[in-house]
């Protein structure tokens, strides 16, 4: 069973907003089993939308499209489907009322145009947009396409809650096969798709490809390694498509032992969470100081639910003002060796954590440029304090010349370094 | 002049990868007058990249590729443009020298693998990779064809030093010219194409639709309103395609006039730009006490380079003991009214605007969930306090159900408010 994503939307193409709908569907498709064959971003143009879908059906069973679904003059996804599909737009009384409750203390809002958000095409299913108001159009033909809003929040419910049971439902047990020798529109078979993804770090990657070299090539077929670098760390894909699970495993295991020196984490799942789940489990809690990364550290480390149980807070010290009233850093030290320093960063972190009165502290200080570097400190100079109950570490990194790449470095530096000591 | 551009890596198929970069090359190639058709992301697979590069030039003159140029077995593109392009790999000592000075400090990278890198097909020009060692290739035949690593921060600089100006040098003139009536392929025409867009907030899009549907209905051929819903506000932007100059400005200014009670921002930029330019210009200074936004809003502020000059420092208070401690919230009132309420944001944004000597300062406290919600106070329950020279100022938001959602919406709240009293 494969699919394809089409996006819809001029701001797409004049890069006005990034597309993070597909990544994030694709995820949903992988995990249920559907193979995602291309990802296609197009105008809200009648005739380039229907060439798309033209394109994708040739090549895949299902489409999901995302975006042109609003009230305005601009979206036109809806009209286009409708000549599509060769049907006409009806209105439906569960969409009206729907989007009536929707707006219920909001009456201003239930004016003509939206209004026009309850007129569907006959011949789909409608999916409820519990957070929206467009509908969620299901068509099922010889095709099977679905149509979604571009709002991220919206569709992410969307599809979640009605678009993946609906394709199950009507696609029935083989949704949840796939096989890459599968010709297109095929039967399905009982195959196995798998990916497993681990996290490595200190190794460059060409010296990693070396070093599996030998195992890479005995690989068998169906199996295939992919390598990912990100902030400084590569992330290794094992990928197996039709083969059996003992297999896979056994490469698996290989690849792991090969590589165990370098390994952060064994699967695919963000570190700051690993970090969370370590903490959270010990029941310790813990702070960050942030000169340089400037709040991007307590951000992610707050980005997923349930942080506040071991996450206490954080002090972005940008101001050496802040680094000495606040978090108690010698003025004297600022002075003689700068606020880019081992001393400082260390004396920040130990301020934080007393400040916050955790078990453990991270704090962060370097040049993030573009500005500010100099002979002895350049840009992507980056000094990183770990403080907890056994006393400081510190430690100097060199992370590039870009001001995004310097300080998204630096957290991963920070999180790795603090997930090791965790997992000591 | 067109261009699409295919982004290659089945790390895009399977939602481990957001494509960042295809907006952002989008961004650049419409500042030098380039019209985008199509973004398409396909797997590293050679049948599949050949098809997706013949379907684009089928469309466009120019296609930018990224990804794929790793030394790694899985990074095939190299290849399959040699094959593209009926030519061969030669070593090219150039690249050679480049990679050696790259790693010049890490003998241990420039292995055998490593040496790949400065093969590169002959018949394509290279282009330097100042940051990394995958050589840029780029073809011209009767077609133009740019292939780019798909690391972002190589990406980026390759784009911009080498890439945008090897084009213009390539295309000539006719690069900075286009018209959506150019037939494909065609030859440019002297006629403009334009956008601009304006932020607004505080009005539903149906309704700002039925304000400007007049205007929208009259407006002249080669004239477009696309309407850009994000964290609870509208960006309109009014697209300009062979169009006269004046004829732009006079309708820009009608759109203006028609909105003006709701605009933010008349631009295209991110607020916490324009409210860090109106602190520099002022020389006054900011700091943040965040709860929800858990360090959201002091990663903006501090995004750009040159924040160092307005903004100080920012509390992170998740616990309620950073709050009381560090802030120095009443206990009393945390105890009375808890940490979502009108009371406590208050003294957070004093409490820090104190601590850091801003002049000014914001905070949040909100329920951005999924748990922690009440009847009284349910998930997205935001308070946010805004503290300046004048007093101290607080509003209570509503703003979804979802913890993302929630936070980006908090922030974007806070900014506007922030922008507004500094207009004033």
């Amino acid at each position: 069973m494969q699919a394809e994503i089409i996006t819809i939307g001029d701001e797409l193409l004049i890069g006005q907003v990034v597309d993070t709908n597909s990544a994030w569907m694709a995820e949903q498709l992988f995990e249920n089993g559907i193979q995602l064959k291309q990802i296609t971003s197009v105008h809200d143009d009648a005739e380039h939308i229907r060439k798309a879908l033209d394109e994708a059906f040739s090549r895949a069973d299902i489409v999901l499209t995302t975006g042109g679904l609003g009230p305005t003059k601009d979206d036109i996804t809806k009209k286009v489907l409708c000549d599509y599909f060769h049907t006409r737009l009806v209105a439906s009384p569960t969409v009206e009322a729907h989007v009536r409750a929707l707006y219920a203390d909001r009456p201003d809002v239930l004016n003509r145009l939206t209004a026009t958000q309850w007129l569907v095409p006959e011949a789909c299913a409608v999916l409820e947009n519990r957070v929206g108001s467009a509908p969620i159009m299901a068509f099922k033909d010889t095709r099977c396409l679905v149509a979604m809003p571009g709002v991220p929040y919206e569709m992410k419910i969307a599809m979640t809650e009605q678009v993946i049971p609906w394709l199950n439902r009507v696609i029935g047990e083989s949704v949840n096969r796939v096989s890459p020798d599968t010709p297109v529109k095929g039967e399905p078979v009982n195959r196995m798709m798998e990916h497993r993804t681990m996290l490595v770090n200190g190794i460059a990657e060409s010296s990693l490809a070396i070093l599996l070299e030998e195992w890479e090539t005995r690989l068998p077929d169906g199996l295939h390694l992919a390598y990912l670098p990100k902030d400084g760390t590569i992330r290794l894909r094992l990928d197996g498509y039709g083969c059996e699970q003992e297999l896979f495993d056994n490469e698996w295991n290989k690849l792991r032992e090969s590589v165990r020196d370098y390994i952060v984490l064994d699967e695919d799942r963000p570190i700051e969470l690993a970090v969370g789940e370590l903490l959270k489990n010990r029941g310790l809690t813990i702070s960050t100081a942030e000169s340089c990364t400037g709040g991007k550290l307590a951000a992610l480390l707050n980005r997923h639910s349930g942080s506040s149980e071991w996450y206490k807070g954080s002090v972005v010290a940008y101001a050496n003002e802040v680094k000495e009233h606040v978090l108690g850093v010698s003025g004297a030290d600022l002075a003689q060796y700068g606020a880019v320093s081992e001393q400082v960063v260390r004396q920040m972190a130990e301020g934080v954590r007393c400040l916050c009165q955790t078990d453990w502290a991270i704090a962060t200080s370097g040049v993030a440029g573009p500005t500010g570097g100099t002979a002895d400190k350049p840009v992507g100079t980056v000094w990183i304090a770990w403080a907890g109950p056994d006393g400081t570490q510190a430690e100097c990194f060199h992370l590039g010349k870009l001001r995004e790449q310097v300080t998204d470095r630096a957290c991963t530096k920070a999180l790795i370094k603090m997930l090791k000591n965790l997992q000591m």
